[in-house]
């Protein structure tokens, strides 16, 4: 039988491209996402790697609605294997002008939604003795940089939380890590290379090597394609005693 | 002239402990709690330690009331150069148990809160070119154990918001960092170790040794007053380049 | 055509069981370790999988011998494109009875022959523009146990070496990583296993759950042949950018 | 009774210091380093705070010289309280033209030493129950640079014996703990300073700023002094369960 995957935040970038990773190895989707035409991407993807998929529109802030999102996943495809907590903001602001607003978003989206579904899949997978959450933190889940407050500590929440949750999880087969890369080649980046080799004067490929990748021993983004793979290794069933651990790919950043 | 620290959640236990630290090594104090008696807990230490000390009852779950608080102490003190965020809180429940309500509180007082502290002491650490932010994290902040996903979550968060304040501080003579203390002898200990003694049929050295500080090499607790001299090392002038750091005082824990 | 992989203490245990993996992706092995009948498992892993495969008896402790494998593996397969560093042995003594020859002996072996190693495969990685270079580290790469001490500190400097040669390996697409795992299922430790439970009183699972597995919280072993699948993972052409980093696998002992 | 500290290359830079500021709370002090007048330093940092002290040439490569200079101590002082574990030698070459010799030198003076001198003043800590051991690690014991492979490993080794001595020293009064510093003001520095700058065409502010700080977010040296003051707050007696941790000090530059 087929194994399902809840991956939310997937009608678009690093989500989706993860949700296209699973699709082609034949697990069932559950698309969530702001895309208006949800249902239309998870129609796409089923037909192309010829397996099935459903989008959910549930807001990550309402609690109620990743409840009932959780609940479909179960009702229409039996069970839910792999959850995969993709969904994220951010907002960049020096700390005396940071927007408290943002600030609860952020947590809201970044950290709390990552708990409010876990909690929700996690009575399915306790009973079934398997079960993989993977979180998609971030470099800055390990590491800091100015300006992100919220997202620094949200990410690093993610962190603990998802060790917590190995804890947990050990008697029970289920399984959770954090991805924490650092910067991913998505449209949304190929925007901002452009951008700023406008306003500050450079070619494309010095904005990438000096100010992109500074901090990167490797002076290339990840490609999208690899963070499906990654999240595929830890979904495997033979990775039953790797779990809670921090999975960094940040072209050497972090090292240094 | 005399510095001013304000310490949340100084009306008892570890706030209190760290508070009276400061205030015997002349600081003024703004303390801060859910004690009825703030008032007069605030002037029987300021008259013991001769120094001047005043209590504000902010709710951590408040932004208003916290910048209330800030302001109150630049109004009355001159400045804060010292911002202890201690405030905190503890539910223990398995993660499909955990109730939503204790989440968000969790992640408002010991999160949060700090956020928005942090934010209402900036701008006159700034202008002044010093500052000082101390963040009682927890061993939590580093390291996970089972049943306390929001604890550990919002701890690790608190890690996080560390590090990203002390990359804004460094240009401003501001630096902040996390002490991580694992468990610390207070009243409130004193009374679970009693309660566990009768419940497990153990002596209570047994439930101290085996029970509680069974991951710690050092079978000791941490002397409430090492957190205050603790605190007053990394506020103190010459540590002005300690900075970013998780401070983590554990008996070996986080070692093994 | 094919690749090449050099992997050190291969003719038993881990190492053997990365080899087979390795092979049985087509990679041509160089099998190295103390082994008498090394050119036996050799030729017999060559043949089941269908490559090519040779073995050295290079001493660890020699670099003139490291330089000659290396050598020799560059003139009969052409290149070397992957290293893993996995050769190790350990020693069990309080630190005031350590014997001053065993520190030296797994400082050697378990340290310094990695550095000889990526010092002589070097050059040639650089020269192509790709290289991986793997390092089995240990759980005790990034936590100690008490009474190992020369085996804690040789597998930390791994882990420092590691970020070392991912920092210097940037610019010439080498990466370098540590793998970190706990307890793994290896013919040795079934022998362990049976001799505690009888020493112990204990039943084989008691001293599996109890003594030997007591900081995971996933109560099973790593299977061997997915140490072989996180190298190959790493190995990848994809994982350039994954680099710098220690991948711990360790039923969650890490993550408390 | 006063206490006694053995500081090994404490006869100039961070170690004099380091020593200088032990002498001056009173610590009867044994000096150990490659200046030819250590007997000289020795006498005169006695005199200038009141205290004892001599002068052991001790070579860091040799053993048996290390336990001669730990027997005197406990012979001339009647213990040894605290070890500081300070000599270190550097070098800095690409992996693939490292000399071995460097290699060699590197591990066995900041790595080998601190294990025989650990090993030789264990008995008599264990014995009395009271021991501080502090290791003079380095931002490279927990961060990497490139061109630095046996430095960093050797640091990194560093703090993984400290972890271990600190579980093994839990049970006897006896922790340990490593001082992370990143870039300190000495003399030899100062120097350097200047060299860059004349040989970039840089102001030496520039040099300090955009080439030795470029990490720091604060952009300061780690003030000499401050190292003795980190050294003396480990080795209080209140400091009894603050074991097993790097303490770093590095304006920022590991938080990001």
């Amino acid at each position: 039988m087929s194994k399902t995957a809840i991956i939310t935040g997937s009608t678009s970038g690093i989500g989706l491209s993860i949700a296209r990773s699973f699709a082609a190895k034949g697990y069932q989707i559950v698309f969530n996402g702001l895309e208006k035409n949800g249902d239309d991407i998870a129609a796409e993807v089923a037909a192309e790697y010829g397996t099935k998929a459903f989008f959910s529109p549930a807001n990550m802030l309402d609690p109620e609605q990743i409840r009932e999102m959780a609940a479909q996943a179960e009702e229409r495809f039996g069970q839910v294997d792999v959850l995969i907590n993709n969904a994220g903001v951010q907002h960049v602001a020096p700390i005396d002008e940071f927007p408290e607003a943002k600030w609860d978003l952020i947590m809201g989206v970044n950290l709390s939604a990552a708990f409010h579904t876990s909690k929700a899949v996690w009575p399915g997978m306790k009973k079934r003795g398997f079960g993989r959450i993977i979180n998609l933190s971030s470099i800055h889940g390990v590491r800091a940089s100015a300006f992100k407050s919220a997202y620094v500590a949200a990410k690093h929440g993610v962190v603990g939380l998802t060790k917590v949750l190995a804890l947990e999880g050990g008697p029970h087969g289920i399984t959770c890590n954090a991805i924490c890369p650092s910067y991913v080649k998505t449209p949304l980046v190929d925007g901002q290379i452009a951008d700023q080799a406008k306003s500050h004067g450079m070619s494309e490929e010095e904005v990438i090597d000096k100010v992109m990748l500074k901090k990167h021993a490797v002076k290339e983004f990840i490609p999208l394609e690899f963070l499906g793979e990654t999240a595929l290794f830890l979904a495997s069933e033979q990775a039953g005693t790797f779990t809670g651990q921090t999975v960094t790919i940040d072209g050497g950043w972090s090292a240094s």
